[in-house]
């Protein structure tokens, strides 16, 4: 890490190449960048939620934009979570605990505020999915993902014609997670699955930035009033015990570099400590100018593949002993904004 | 987590147990807590390293205390780093890059600050174990230990008499570590290993809070110098491509809770972002008044063998759906400040 403290130096290792010395080979996030713009996908301004904090002590603004998770996954709570944003029910509430390696969390700090009316009740049940459709599966060692038909007949075709290491083939140690037994890709998104042929139940991961719905003791499962961030270490063992909503895909270090709460479970001990939310609104429903524009790497495309493998096994100059694996979780899906035209 | 707000309504569940009812399962943190004197280990001085940043704006003090690895785990870089403190070398020099999700880093800003005599130059291969011992290996299911002659012929003894489960039974599925064929807890740290018979090579593991030595580009090793610790998801790629050389054990907070550095990769862009080290010193340097007293969890002792099962299959009323597993760097070692007598 050190060498990375001069750019001019780190820039100088990509030298010409000579004939016989092998291209230089690239970074994960070279190869994401790298992507065609097909391989990019648009995150809809309905699918986003935004949260503006009130500014910080030097005057500036502190926007944090979170995806809501796609169908199949948490669709009862997402649904109660755009009615809170529609009716403005956070605006005001504020930042409430922010507790080390473990989440910054934000609601109503006296639990008194009346919720608005028609959310729904979701049973522990849709903490997995058991949908059945038309999807099918891809299933290569021991990573699985899951296409549409048309998308598995292309990626299928693909790989007849190709000895190309990808996602679907390497770059993993077989059963490697330990909180479920086989992990994939869907949409997107990481999640678990219990059984890597049959794919029913599966269900979303507490990954670094995933944002949950605080709940009480079982069997409530939270409305969506109260929700959080994880701020450290993937804390996978809340999986398929509190719902999964979405992920902050940009401005979490407004919340991860907060002050950690000084109270039980690193709760702030008093009003002056908490951070004013000014307002959450659906991305849709801001101005058109006001709108964050995202996009997100496919993970169903041959530059996540590629990308996927690079992050299991580091072969760009730095590294000496490449891993042959990696965690879910720090397979980070590629987000960036999209560029203005 | 919501009902974690009120701490009354939370201790409000642990109701007297009736006769026919079974007693509340106690949560890992209350494992740990309720373990016998017996079982903690005191961290001697002379394996603390007491760094003192500026104080924060409204003047509080900002202490880092950070334990050094245990023989037979990268000594060289750990015999330069007390050379280091012993001449005061960081004093006056900086936190100078806090990356979301990734590192703190610390050290010369400048680069040109001229290093004490006689530092070793550590190569790469010390990167990982591969001693020759009288240690003894205790292995059953997934998880492998390595103790002292004495301590394994305890271990095997109690087991013999009783079926209870512990670390080396049971709390982790089969081959589940994403970087390492094996993964196991040896003094108090974990580390992975390329064979679990053999138990060699092994290695440390870049945990949330673990300390690394930044390096420049392989076969530099770094000096031990330029520091860094893990404020974000275990970036586990690292491990046996820089050396490992201690955990902050206390303060974390005051490196995790940094503004972002804006620059590449969270470097800050101007000096007044930096954040000033008063100093760094071994805790056995200090005044016997200003040393930090901490202890560990033995990772050979029951109570930890209980405690490990239990993050790996929360039963605490909180929980619905135990993970049956779970990642290494899930289970960190409990450490405690010892209570003044």
């Amino acid at each position: 890490m050190k060498y990375l403290l001069v750019a001019a130096a780190a820039a100088s290792l990509v030298l010409p190449a000579y004939a016989d010395e092998p291209a230089p080979i690239p970074s994960p996030g070279e190869i994401a960048a790298a992507a065609p713009a097909g391989d990019w996908i648009a995150i809809a301004p309905s699918d986003m939620l935004v949260m503006d904090l009130v500014p910080d002590v030097k005057g500036k603004p502190r926007r944090v934009v979170i995806q809501l998770m796609p169908s199949p996954f948490s669709q009862g709570w997402i649904g109660n979570i755009r009615k809170l944003a529609a009716a403005h029910w956070w605006d005001g509430t504020s930042v409430n605990r922010v507790q080390d390696n473990y989440v910054a969390q934000w609601g109503d700090a006296t639990e008194k505020k009346a919720l608005p009316e028609g959310l729904a009740v979701v049973p522990e049940s849709a903490y997995v999915v058991t949908d059945s459709d038309s999807y099918e599966t891809v299933v290569n060692g021991n990573v699985v993902t899951r296409l549409s038909k048309s998308a598995a007949d292309r990626l299928l075709a693909r790989r007849e014609k190709s000895s190309r290491t990808s996602i679907f083939d390497a770059g993993f140690n077989p059963g490697t997670d330990a909180y479920a037994p086989a992990v994939a890709f869907e949409s997107g998104w990481p999640i678990g699955l219990d059984d890597r042929k049959v794919l029913e139940p599966r269900w979303p991961l507490h990954c670094y930035g995933a944002v949950g719905v605080g709940r009480n003791m079982s069997p409530d499962t939270g409305s969506g009033a109260e929700l959080y961030t994880v701020i450290g270490h993937a804390p996978r063992h809340l999986d398929r015990n509190i719902a999964v909503v979405g992920r902050v895909i940009s401005g979490i270090e407004h919340l991860s570099s907060l002050p950690r709460g000084t109270g039980a479970l690193g709760f702030y001990e008093s009003e002056g400590e908490r951070v004013q939310i000014s307002s959450i609104r659906l991305a849709s429903d801001l101005p058109v100018a006001d709108q964050p524009k995202f996009e997100y790497l496919s993970t169903e495309s041959d530059s996540f593949a590629r990308y996927a493998d690079a992050r299991a096994n580091r072969r760009d100059p730095f590294f000496i002993k490449p891993a042959g694996g990696a965690d879910i979780c720090n397979i980070p899906v590629p987000i960036r904004p999209v560029a203005a035209k």
